[in-house]
């Protein structure tokens, strides 16, 4: 393996943490980096340049397939969220093919209705998606003619039906809601030590059953998930890859946590729980089963857009004005609440810092200086005052309390808020890529007659694409209404537990307080 | 007038407020000024130096005895504490004789019993005190010998007597307590509304009687009660002068409140309420009555240490070792708890700007992302989830009303604390010269036997200083017990004031957020 060396100059400082396989960078450096190396800042981290928070990105992509992600970020004490807006603005990029697109706001570039948008899921296409691309020689990347212009749809049980419920076109929902635990994370290890990882037990409230996993096989089932349903359905990312301090307990506890949320909301979509692959990794029996299943599971053909030969709407065809202002809708819908959702975690991220910082310092130093107060007055040789310097002792030491209620408290209420943020975070930052599929779907039915009038498709198949973008809009439509009904649901829930945790903490003051104040008298 | 140019060099930077009649500054800058100006730096704004307050007090030492102080702050909103290190740390010093000593601690110079301490009160003997000075050609200041040495005692009605209790030796405290309302602030006018001053009304709770004094009425009583009590009742400042913005409601406001602050402990003290010129100034009939009380006042000859001649102990005299000894531990006190308030103001003061700053801040900008959270909820086109948007609304408009009630907390707690703790930090910075004063006798009674030796003193006048230095000691005695009662009541008063109203507080934050949080579902 050959060596290739190229240098770098560093644009922003960074300032590397003991222990974690980091290096400390000045700006103007330069460093030389062996095979090829991709230094890029967060777009976002302008927001956080006050706060000293700096986040780089170093993807290393070495020869052949192969790819790793360093993630070398700035610890920034208990506040998972200080890499927050990192995260998932990265499109999991291995082949680096995007890196204009991918600095950018995804959302501009969708606007733009771009020529890239004709790839459909295109980035999400990795070097694994090569075998679906080869079998199509005509679309050396698929975009949605494969759909509108496809010879046969799929018959069967393979079948997604959408229905028209009073809020719309909704999937068919199963009757009993699919649901798993994440737990008991174990360190495995393969060849004779030298190997170790992590494993979870899943299990489905189906089977009962527990199986392991280990995260990369959560992140297997996401690329096939995303694979099959990325083009109709927005498949949120996993939890961050990360290589140092993987074995921490405290980073293993937040990625259980996270790969819980994640498969709870893959449990509950009523077309992705049902589907097979969702299925071998909840209930694979053994090693063999598995090992099988994955192998049919790589070999689908019903991949990218060609998700949508299986759906069937069980209603008239819409027609395609009302088609695009749907697709328009949708599109300012998830742009905006992107934007609000966005909002709250910058701001829920300035919280957490005020909370477990100036803020318990302040109200310790309140309580120390009370306290000092009190020691002074004990001095006083006067009698008859430990009445009062008692009392400030204990207002002092309650203020105390205070302080480390106020540190503790984001971890008991923000820190849900946040994180159920942070998902729909993830989840919108799809959109952008489902949304243009349906896009250029709407585009190329509109070229309709010019493409009959240059010969280039029948007037027959100029029909049979009208009626197919009308299938792609009932599924985008269910998928919305799906999107939405979990929407309410979760800022509901999370509103509650955040403000039932508050209206605790804030009781839990008051009371303290009470008692303070009972032990000082003017009698 | 001749002018006089002096020039002077900038140790600190001041910016300027506009409309203040103040001078930015800049370090290292020469200024050329006219006639006698002191600039000084108040010696503790090390402590503030990080938030910006630099407050600089120009005294502008004018020709013959008029003296005007020029008190440039820098304003800091609503907080009236941020000036306050500096309010009280310089006592007023028209003279300009003790710059070395008003720019130091002033604790230091009294714990190393310097010279100046032989002064007395000096340096509140002000110009208006010389006739008092001239009486006594032997002694060019007069120190605590003047007392020590003097041939007669008062007799009769003026005798102040001290009485041992089970704290220890305390005043004759009168069967009703004295006290005031000072209310009703009015604008005034001389000179054809040339000049124009606020007059306060102030009723007396044993005649019921309003009268009417402004501030220098309140000025001209603060210098009489210095000059008759000074040497054994520390007397606090009054709230400091002020030139610019004199007439705003706000000062109006907050200077009545202080001047009420002071008469009440005025009132409270059993000697300073008893004394003829404390009642005149609380009830005198008329504008003649007030002339010639004035008069008599200024003439009162029992002044400086020559309080101590119309105290009388009944008691048996103290030996010098426990006179020596109680002085020692006052003076270890005093200082001890000068240091524990400065610590409060200083750390309630940071709290102050907090709470009025960055924190309401912050739950307006948490208000406003579940507001917009909402809105663009709102424009989903989903049915049914006004219960959700409605809810986020009233959550962050709930937010937003929290964010008020940050701002506005301080006002109603911290404020008292605050004016309490300051009003201590003023008493306190009185008894380095109280004690100075015990410390300059106990020298001189140490020194006794020499004198005697050198045929300065007879033995029998060696005799009377002993006694006398214990008459001195119970008066301390007297004064620290009042102080120590009054501090416990203080203490506990406006402690169960702070907690009272901070339990009100976080109550009602609480009962908003459960009001908020009610009107989420997942049902």
């Amino acid at each position: 393996m050959s060596t290739i060396r190229t240098n770098a100059r560093v644009l922003y400082e960074f300032t590397a943490e003991a222990g974690n396989n980091e290096l400390s960078v000045k700006e103007g450096e330069t460093l030389t980096v062996t095979n090829k190396v991709k230094i890029a800042l967060n777009p976002t981290w302008v927001t956080y340049s006050t706060m000293s928070v700096f986040v780089l990105f170093v993807a290393c992509v070495f020869s052949k397939v192969k790819t790793f992600f360093y993630h070398l970020q700035a610890s920034n004490g208990n506040d998972p969220w200080s890499t927050w807006n990192s995260n998932n603005n990265w499109p999991s990029n291995p082949e680096g093919t995007q890196t204009g697109k991918s600095a950018a706001d995804p959302w501009n570039s969708q606007m733009q209705a771009h020529p890239q948008a004709y790839q459909g899921p295109g980035k999400n296409m990795t070097s694994l998606n090569m075998f679906s691309m080869s079998r199509f020689p005509g679309f050396s990347k698929p975009g949605p003619e494969l759909f509108l212009l496809c010879k046969q749809l799929v018959k069967g049980k393979d079948k997604i039906p959408v229905y028209v419920s009073e809020v719309g076109p909704v999937w068919l929902y199963p009757e009993s809601q699919l649901d798993c635990v994440v737990a008991d994370p174990k360190k495995g290890s393969k060849m004779y030590g030298l190997k170790s990882y992590i494993e979870y037990q899943i299990t489905p409230n189906t089977t009962n059953r527990p199986v392991n996993h280990r995260y990369k096989h959560f992140d297997w089932l996401y690329e096939r998930l995303l694979d099959k349903f990325g083009s109709a359905i927005p498949i949120p990312s996993l939890p961050d890859k990360q290589v140092t301090g993987r074995f921490e307990e405290e980073f293993i506890k937040m990625r259980m946590e996270r790969l819980q949320g994640w498969m709870i909301r893959m449990c509950r979509h009523p077309v992705i729980s049902c589907s097979d692959v969702f299925q071998l990794f909840l209930t694979y029996k053994d090693e063999k089963d598995w090992k099988m299943g994955k192998r049919k599971a790589e070999k689908d053909e019903t991949v990218g857009v060609m998700i949508f030969t299986t759906i069937e709407p069980e209603a008239p065809d819409l027609d395609l004005l009302e088609v695009e202002q749907k697709c328009e809708q949708f599109s300012r819908f998830t742009k905006a609440m992107d934007d609000g959702v966005k909002e709250i975690l910058t701001v829920g991220h300035e919280h957490w810092k005020r909370c477990t910082g100036p803020l318990p310092k302040e109200y310790q130093r309140i309580g120390k200086a009370f306290q000092n107060l009190s020691s002074v007055f004990t001095s006083s040789g006067y009698q008859g005052e430990a009445t009062l310097t008692d009392a400030l002792t204990e207002a002092g030491k309650t203020y105390e309390e205070i302080a480390r209620m106020f540190a503790e408290q984001p971890k008991k209420d923000l820190h849900f808020l946040m994180e159920n943020n942070n998902e729909y975070k993830g989840l919108l930052g799809c959109f952008p890529d489902t949304i243009g599929v349906h896009k250029a779907a709407i585009e190329k039915v509109k070229e309709g007659d010019k493409l009959v009038a240059a010969s280039k498709i029948t007037s027959q198949e100029k029909g049979a694409m009208a009626k197919r973008v009308s299938t792609m809009s009932y599924a985008l439509q269910a998928e919305m209404n799906h999107f939405h009904s979990n929407r309410i649901y979760d800022y509901n829930r999370v509103m509650q537990l955040y403000l039932e945790e508050q209206v605790k903490f804030y009781e839990t003051i008051a009371a303290k307080l009470r008692q303070a104040h009972s032990q000082f008298t003017t009698m």
